[in-house]
């Protein structure tokens, strides 16, 4: 039982008390409780492999804000990390492999990896599961199938992933494998998390609006339609393709409870796009968090009011918080979310 | 009169033999020759404001390749400079304005430069079109009122254009005078390359997809009307937003006579989107052309057939050319382009 289920209720579409809230990396480095522990860690990588400090940081933003939902604080390259490509993350810079995947053989040799080796996330799932006591839902979450291979076959992050947008045109059968295996590993993955009790899960496709149209159906879409499929029955899924606001009407379709939106997207004409077939779930420029307590609450009074009266809208940002956002203005977005669709709803 | 008007009448939505095809940043550093007058200038700003050199290398890849268009060899930060904001190029970077908008009193002095001052691009066009003598047409170009402005306040290139997106949300006063004398200086400027001889102009919109739906509308869409409707008269009009697939339907609803597409839009979806309302120009992933021949030919005819049989396709890249592309892939893609579109109209 959830005492404050509001989050489940808007992605089923059913009608809801007020438009539930919660944000892409609202445990992180805004929040000083956050980077106190990050230090105690030591690296990122010892603070997501500790079920202690990870279940730690995910309570972190709940006590602070009215939030309707906590998220797994980890990391979506777990999964590589586990096949054995040696994550690291250097100080001040993103995600690198020791191993990524440079010719035919590694991609060859890619296999799913023993879910044992991630047990660690699954502990910390559990664990956040039996603190939160019921309070609100806990999302787990993956990378998807294609961004997953972004990060393995670059080595590292890219300002345009070269490499792959190459291996897309040049050596689809390539792409193609990795994909695959991904999309099995994110199944095992997903699976694991929703029997340790996460209540909804979503996917994130980062670098999915890298690809061409015809690109992106194959080797994101497509993989991404495997995984929703194997966790739709038994917890409600989101996918989020950041850069997919031309693309809404395929993403609709694939059978996901729920599609995330980045800032670009008007939520008006996304709803009138959709149609009633799934929750949409977005979607506030981060960089509004970076303004005032004015301004954010005006922004997020646009969007609900954008959302309309139509049930199935949970509001989150375009995109993942920044570290430069001040704890307060959050504080502000989330009352004003909550008091405007109250309002909306009492037909105000 | 000119001798190969495929490229216009295309434009005009007019049959022609085969899809005209040309290249964002046809001319530059991916040729050698290009290259080596670039070294003989001294920098960037020094070849882009010699008409001599800026004429040398528009012509350059007509040399070398049956393009259908030539276009002006500049950049769009040229306006800006001459409003006293200091551009240059650092070797190896983007390009870094001295004095960027960096307070109220700035933008609030900001005016419509005295186009005089950018005297040596109206000569490179007038030398340029007497050069191409009537084999091709010309086209001029700007970047359009928000892109100038991203550069104009941020003082850089950047990864989020993060201090444009705040004064969008914190400060829409600031951001709208600043497009507003942005959009009054590209008429002029777009005019005075008319005057000189341009037979088309582009406005490149590279970073409007960074808005939300409602600022592009405002900030981005708006001053681009603006200036289409003060040159759609007398010359076609191309509008270009990178990242702006979602919002196809507004874009082709501001006059302009054609819509550049990035390579995420799937250009069959795009023309049943827009209708027989605008020309469509784009959409190859420039990363295709690091392929091969054979590669390049192949996503070239998807291309040509995904634009079908009804008029109004000009080819392009999605994106401009990368400095890595080799120039006999190049020269394989507008074989094919035109190869195929002839086959297409013959039936095949």
């Amino acid at each position: 039982m959830i005492a404050n289920d509001t989050f489940l209720r808007a992605l089923r579409r059913e009608p809801t008390a007020h438009t539930p809230v919660w944000l892409m990396r609202q445990a992180g480095r805004y929040l000083p409780e956050y980077n106190a522990v990050r230090a105690k860690a030591g690296s990122f990588m010892a603070l997501a492999q500790n079920p202690d400090y990870a279940t730690e940081v995910t309570l972190q933003p709940l006590a602070r804000f009215p939030l309707d939902a906590a998220i797994l604080f980890s990391d979506i390259l777990t999964i590589p990390d586990a096949m054995g490509l040696g994550l690291s993350f250097a100080e001040g810079e993103g995600p690198r492999f020791a191993h990524p995947l440079r010719d035919e053989n590694a991609i060859a040799a890619l296999r799913v990896p023993d879910m044992q080796s991630l047990d660690y996330v699954f502990k910390a799932v559990a664990q956040i599961k039996r603190e939160l006591g019921g309070r609100v839902p806990l999302i787990g979450f993956a990378g998807s199938p294609f961004t997953l291979g972004c990060y393995m076959i670059e080595g590292s992050g890219s300002s345009d992933f070269a490499t792959v947008r190459r291996m897309a045109h040049a050596r689809p059968d390539l792409l193609a494998h990795i994909v695959d295996v991904n999309a099995r590993a994110v199944v095992s993955y997903l699976d694991a998390q929703i029997e340790s009790g996460a209540d909804a899960v979503m996917v994130f496709d980062t670098w999915g609006g890298l690809l061409t149209a015809d690109a992106y159906r194959k080797f994101s879409l497509a993989p991404m339609r495997v995984i929703v499929e194997s966790v739709r029955d038994r917890v409600p899924a989101i996918v989020f393709t950041r850069g997919g606001g031309g693309w809404l009407r395929d993403i609709a379709a694939i059978g996901a409870q729920c599609v995330g939106l980045d800032w670009a997207v008007d939520l008006a004409a996304a709803r009138a796009e959709v149609g009633d077939r799934v929750a949409l779930q977005g979607n506030l420029d981060p960089v509004a968090l970076l303004t005032d307590a004015a301004t954010v609450a005006r922004e997020a009074e646009r969007i609900v009011r954008a959302a309309g009266a139509m049930p199935g809208h949970v509001f989150n940002l375009g995109h993942g918080i920044l570290p430069t956002t001040p704890p307060e203005n959050v504080a502000a977005l989330v009352e004003a979310v909550h008091r405007t669709s109250r309002e909306l709803r009492a037909g105000a």
